[in-house]
């Protein structure tokens, strides 16, 4: 089989550090991050990353966020199991901003819903639009 | 002709304020907005408003953002004619981000490109994937 190499994982060290170098972190060090299902564009959530979390997303093809509650790395669906592969990353035209195309397994939001996005206007209330599709307990545990 | 009324724009002021109050705005005042392409699903740019751009937009039906070089708002179109109508709308599940269903016309990127998400990794290079479809001259004189 010949072709072209999937964008991730970029085993290289020196090439992600290329990339790194491109991204414009604000002054947190905090760039944020919008997740999108690769096949279906439905936007399933967006989170914050800093640069040791987007260097093992790119290392790993796993997206890795920056957790600003807990201050520390989210590999997310680490507690859940619902992990998302990276297929395809996109940096903005100002280079603060990422987009990550992702193969999403089960939902992406904690409260059990396929994506974060579920409370929209509706006669003029805010109401939510989308129903969990598990339960936060079988998620995280009772 | 009867039907569910369309979710933009909200001339009500009580029901716009009950909206506001539910957006965590960041300490500077403000929320990141994702614009999708409501019948593509193409994600388009990532911009920031604060209260009076979200009261705006959801009065209006068009999007408006808040610059945060230029300090004030920022009317998407204005001086490039490349409005956003805003079809729909969705607040994320802690409250501080936006996703807005719009319809671009034109191209939503000041470099003459539909999105501003043209930048990919290829080959561990960072790689523009998409050429701009008019000249940002055309868009802003010369």
């Amino acid at each position: 089989m010949t072709g072209t190499p999937p964008p991730l994982p970029i085993p290289d060290e020196t090439a992600r550090a290329r990339l790194l170098a491109a991204v414009r972190f604000d002054t947190r060090g905090l760039v944020p991050a919008i997740a999108q299902q690769h096949d279906t564009g439905e936007v399933l959530m967006m989170a914050w990353m800093n640069a040791a979390s987007l260097d093992e997303t790119l290392a790993t093809g796993r997206a890795c966020y920056y957790s600003r509650s807990r201050g520390g790395l989210w590999r997310k669906g680490e507690s859940s199991g619902q992990v998302q592969k990276v297929v395809d990353l996109r940096l903005d035209c100002d280079g603060d901003t990422l987009l990550l195309l992702v193969d999403q397994k089960g939902v992406a939001c904690h409260t059990g819903r396929r994506n974060c996005f579920f409370l929209a206007p509706r006669d003029g209330e805010l109401t939510e639009i989308a129903a969990p599709l598990v339960s936060p307990e079988s998620l995280y545990g009772a």
